[in-house]
Formats: structure tokens, sequence, C-alpha cells
């Protein structure tokens, strides 16, 4: 059954005709796919949104799902189309790196890339401007048929980079950066747990440009109503938040927000 | 057929990458399970719009339908999950009263409670707060499968209810309040059809704070373009509404706005 | 298995719980139907909208899908809910004309229209305000099963027509208005390529009411970042865009604004 699951991901928005036109070429080629709507409302040509979204979702997916991803601001271009074998996971991606992050977090396992070019798998006449309805979704569907990823085309060793803001050590700081805001206003950053040991016990703490101290916690219910709190989120990577509020309308802020993660002695009073 | 249906409310938002976790972990445990999306767009935290929402959604299911509701500003801190049997359907709920308005609705029906306690139905880590991802997914997932509900944890006779603002009749008048804005602008109150006999026959008037008075109308096109309306909305309930417009949006009201019916003694001019 | 999707495409908003509702009264009568979202975000009574949304998408789907529309501001008015068979798709619609632009594409094929009206393939009690849960749904489940659309009513040969503003030809110049405006803020007008030979070839030019005349292009990647471009869209109609960006935002425009484009003779510099 997980062999026909195509999932969908675009920054076409819930209101667009667009995806209502993938869906209907996917189930003209295979109408026994089983879509499922992963989300459209990735914003506008964000890759390193998708990619954040992409690496928090598609490992809780049975091994070979095949996910479809539009969020193509070059298409058009001469940017090819991929096809990805990672994570356990099966990509259909422009190549802009929006996979970089899932497949950073997979390090240990092989990756498998082919450059999708046979024609044949696509329909009769390709758009200038609207790749998802006429490659993305017929190649998805072809798939889901059994179609042999190695007719897609040839296999590929080189292919775009996403760049990633990386949190860094400085003496006895952690520097990082929020790299993601949920629909909570939850402020998701790029410094992971294993750089916080005993996190959130131990006399380190976080501090945001202001000067503001979140208080460490374990869980948004460690907190009061309205706190700033700084805890590891579900992803396993520092968050600031407000409890039961939203932090980055508190805070004016979003992504690329420095937050740094002081250890006991630079701030401990003498 | 439907023992495999699954559906799923959240306030986790239509770009959250939560959701698309949670029908990886659903489809990982059963691939043959069918998601059902019903909202993701719950106002974060709002018990009471998503007990409005499911009162007025989950009873037109099949029978015994699984529904899965992660409204849960809670989460991390002792409260439960429970599994409910109410109104022929049956729910996974964090244990905050969003169900409350369904029973309530379905009175005369038993209605039977487990608190969910058993972890081998979770994910092998359960983080701290993405309960949604490490035991909803998970537990519903099982259920679908066959797993008892008498097999999750001890039922249980006591759990949270949810305050709720009930409509008063004083004397000849009848006292409500707007509890629910759809997406047209409608403000829907708490006043039942059955406190107004008769409407909109009868010399009853509708009066908002502001003195004015909607006409009374069995349906929106009674009313001209732009009026402003009251009516028994399509769950009973009394509704204000403007035709072909946005009544929340003209008023500059929403939830919480007392909405007043008089009857003919009290205003009838003499 | 195609005889079995059911497309679903209002304006309820995706908080809605009536697209929960429908969403359930169908699976009521028909627990193996496979329900598709295509949009709940049609802009509220947008009639426009829906139809160039429809004309955009349903031709991509399966022969003989079953499409549900619910955009309806005149529910309870004594317009009819007609089951249209247009394009090779089956349709519920409201009397409303949300399907002209559909039918208009498909000219050379025979379109059959039936008033629906048999309540016996209706929910016992029929509200006042809400057809979707009460007829569309019932009745798209009962045709999902088997039932002959000619069961549902007499045919009719009439039907509400849905005024469209056309494409002028003026002299040399061909004068157009935007019709739809996607996610990313491009502005569709109505200007098919057919009026348009050899664009974007030819020395012809875009004009905006501001004198401001984009770029002409064959796709986004032809244009600089922030470069106003004019290209035809993937459904074969004029387009102004803001290479990844946002025309609409960037002019301030909308539905409605006008779109010249000009021969060479009535601009080249002498």
């Amino acid at each position: 059954m997980a062999d026909s699951i195509i999932t969908l991901t675009t920054d076409f928005g819930t209101g667009s005709p667009f995806v209502a036109a993938m869906k209907g070429v996917v189930l003209s080629i295979n109408p026994a796919a089983r879509l499922v709507d992963l989300s459209h409302d990735i914003p506008p040509y964000d890759l390193r949104h998708a990619a954040f979204f992409l690496a928090g979702s598609l490992r809780y997916f049975p091994e070979n799902t095949l996910h479809v991803v539009v969020v193509d601001p070059e298409v058009g271009s001469d940017r090819s189309v991929l096809f990805v074998s990672v994570a356990g996971q099966r990509l259909l991606v422009p190549d802009n790196g929006c996979w970089a992050l899932l497949a950073a977090e997979a390090r240990a396992q092989p990756v498998r890339v082919i450059k999708v070019s046979e024609p044949r798998f696509f329909r009769p006449t390709v758009s200038a401007t609207f790749h998802g309805r006429d490659i993305f979704a017929p190649v998805a569907a072809h798939l889901s048929l059994g179609v042999s990823p190695a007719d897609l085309g040839p296999a590929v060793t080189h292919w775009r980079q996403l760049a990633w803001p990386a949190p860094a050590r400085q003496g006895p700081q952690v520097q990082g950066e929020v790299i993601f805001v949920d629909h909570f206003g939850n402020l998701i950053t790029n410094v992971p747990a294993s750089m916080l040991p005993g996190f959130p016990g131990g006399p380190s703490r976080v501090v945001l440009p202001d000067g503001t101290s979140p208080r460490k916690a374990r869980t948004y219910a460690d907190g009061l109503k309205r706190e700033l709190v700084a805890l590891i989120s579900s992803n396993g990577l520092l968050e600031v938040a407000e409890v039961q509020g939203n932090a980055a309308r508190r805070l004016g802020a979003g992504v690329g927000l420095p937050v740094r993660v002081e250890s006991a002695e630079e701030w401990v009073p003498r």
C-alpha cells in the first residue's frame, strides 16, 4: 500500500488551482494513487523553510514513500528535476537543495540521485512555468505504478547545496540564530541539543539580542502563561517560546534572530 | 472501511511540519489508514472553538469513526490523554474538555472514557512538547489496526469540563452571546432555536449592543445584499449574518458579543 | 477506482466545520468514497474566482470524476442545484454559472445538465442555509455508489450564465484585464495566447495603466530577480509577474487591472 502513497508539498497556497491540477494529473495516470497533502503553505520561494519542513516530517513516513516537493523559484530555467533516494524516502525535487537538511540528518546513509530527463514520463506538452503539473505529477504517478527510477534518467553525483547558517561555539558561548517560526510563533533555532549538554539543567542561560533571558524549561507547561521559555523542541533544536502565546509576535522577531547561550562563568554574578 | 478512517483536527496550521509528521507516523504503523483532514486551522489553544467545531462536524461521520484532536495548550504537563467513545464516535483527545459540547448534545447516550497510559502504543521516545506525533498518532494507528480501547489504559469517570457561556432567560428576554465566527463572518450565538419558538415568525426581535435589530429571516436569501439578518443556523443556533457580506467585520464584533432577543411586549410601540 | 473519487471545492475556509460535516455525510453514505480536497479557500461568494479555478484544474482529472463545488451565495433562495456533465467531468454545482469557463473551453463537447430535485437523495431534513451538507454531499455519495444522474431529476436546457470580461481588439491593440491573482501575486489576464501570435517574439509590448511595460518573457527565469515580466501562463493566458516576487503587491493591483498589448506601429519610436 505504501507504494501508492504520494505526498505533496508546495508553496502554491491552499487556494491554488495548481495543486488541484497536479492531483488531477496524478490520478489520471494512476487512479489508485493515494494522495497525502503535507503542506501547500510553504512561504513562496522559501527554500530554507522547505528544507526545515522536509527534515522535520519526511523521516516519519513508511520506508520508500514517494514525496513530491514543488518549491521551485527557478522553474523554466535550466535547473534540473531530481529523483532522490535519501533517509529511506524517495523524493522528486527541483535541484535547489531543499532536501539538504534531510540528507544532513541521515548522514550515514547512502544517497542516490537521478536527473529526471526522460520526456516520455512527462505530459506531452511541458509549459515553461508549471513543471509541477507537467513533470513532477506525471513522473510521480509513473513511479507509483512501478517505473524504475533508473529509467527516469542518468545517475548524477553533483547537485546544488543550500547555504545554511551553522551555530558557532565561541569560547564558552554558543551563538545561533532562529531558522524557523511555527504557527504558534515558536522560534526554533539552529542550535542542537547536543551543543547544550545537560540542558535545561546547569548554570547556562539563553540570551536574546535585547538582553532578556527566557526561563530554561523542559516543556511549555514548565512556564507560566505568557512567560518566555527556552526549551529543546521536538526536533532536537533550541527553541524560544511564549507559553500559550506567540513569541514571534511578542518579540517582533523571526528567522535570523540571533540567540546566544552563555555558560555559567560568563554571567554568574560574583 | 470506516474502521480505517482516521480524521485529524489540530491547531498546528496548514503550513506545519507537525501535521505532516503525524501523518507519517500513522501511515508507518498502518499503511492502509485513510487519513481525512478536518481542519488544522483551529485558532491556537482555542478550546471553545475546537469544542464548537467538533460538535458541528463529528456527528455526521460513520459510526465509530476515529477522530484525533490535538488542540493541546497544556502539552507536557500532567494532563491526561483520553480515548472517548461518545455520540457514536471515537475520539483521542487531550483531557481539556474540547469534546464537552459534543457530549452535551448526545446527552442520552452513554459515554466511555479511557485514560491512555500504555506506553507500548506510543513512539519509543516521547518528547515533552509534541504528543501529537509521539502519542496521539501512534495510538490512533494501533486502534485502526484493531487494538481494543480497553488495552490503552484504565476506564475513568472524571475528566475536565469546559466552561461554556449559557444563554439566559430574563423575564421575556433571552440573553445570549456569540460563541463562534465562521469564515463568512457569520456570528453564531449560544441561543438554541428551542428557546425561540416560532422564530423567525412572531413579534420578537433580535437586538445587538448598539441597538440595531437585524431582520429576522429563514435564510440568507431572505435579506437584501449587505443587509443584516438574524436566522437559525444550520446547527440550530441563532446566527447574525450580513447577506453576501461579513457581519463580524461590519460590526467589528466577534466571540463574546452579547445578543438579546426581546419578546413583543417589550418593544412593540403602543 | 476513479468512480469513487469525489473532489471538494468550497469557499468555506480551511478552518470550517462545514467542510468536515460534508466529509462526514459523504463517508456515512459511501465509506469507500475517496475524498480529494481541491480548495476550501475560494474567496467567499467569488463566482469568477471559482470559475477560473475550475477551468484550470478539473480538466486534468480522470474522465467522469465527480466534483462537488459549493460556492453558493444564494443558498436558501430558489436557485437550483445542478448535475452537469461537461468536458469529460461530472459536477454538482449551484446554478450560478461557476462552471461557465470550463464549459467555454470544452466548446466542442456536448453538455448534459440535470436539475437535482429528488429529495430521496438528500438528507432527511434540509436546512435553509447549508445545502453543502444536506444536498450536495449526500447526492455526491449516492452518485459514487452508482445512482444514475437521470434519477436525480429532469434534464434542463437553460441555466445561469456568468458575466465575464472579454478581451477586445481595438485596431492594433488588444485590451484585456486581470481576472485572477495567484498565491505568488502573479496577475493573470483574460488575453489568450491566440490573440498574441508570436509572443513573446515580435515588436509588440505590454503596457500597464501606469505606463510601465514589463519585459516580455517565455518564463520567469528569463527575467532578473524582482523584474516585472509578461509571459504566457501555464493555462495559456497573458500574465504579468514579478520574478521571485509578488506583482500584485508591488503594483497594488488585482482583479480588474487593465492590461494593454500594443503592436509595433503604435509605439516604436521613429
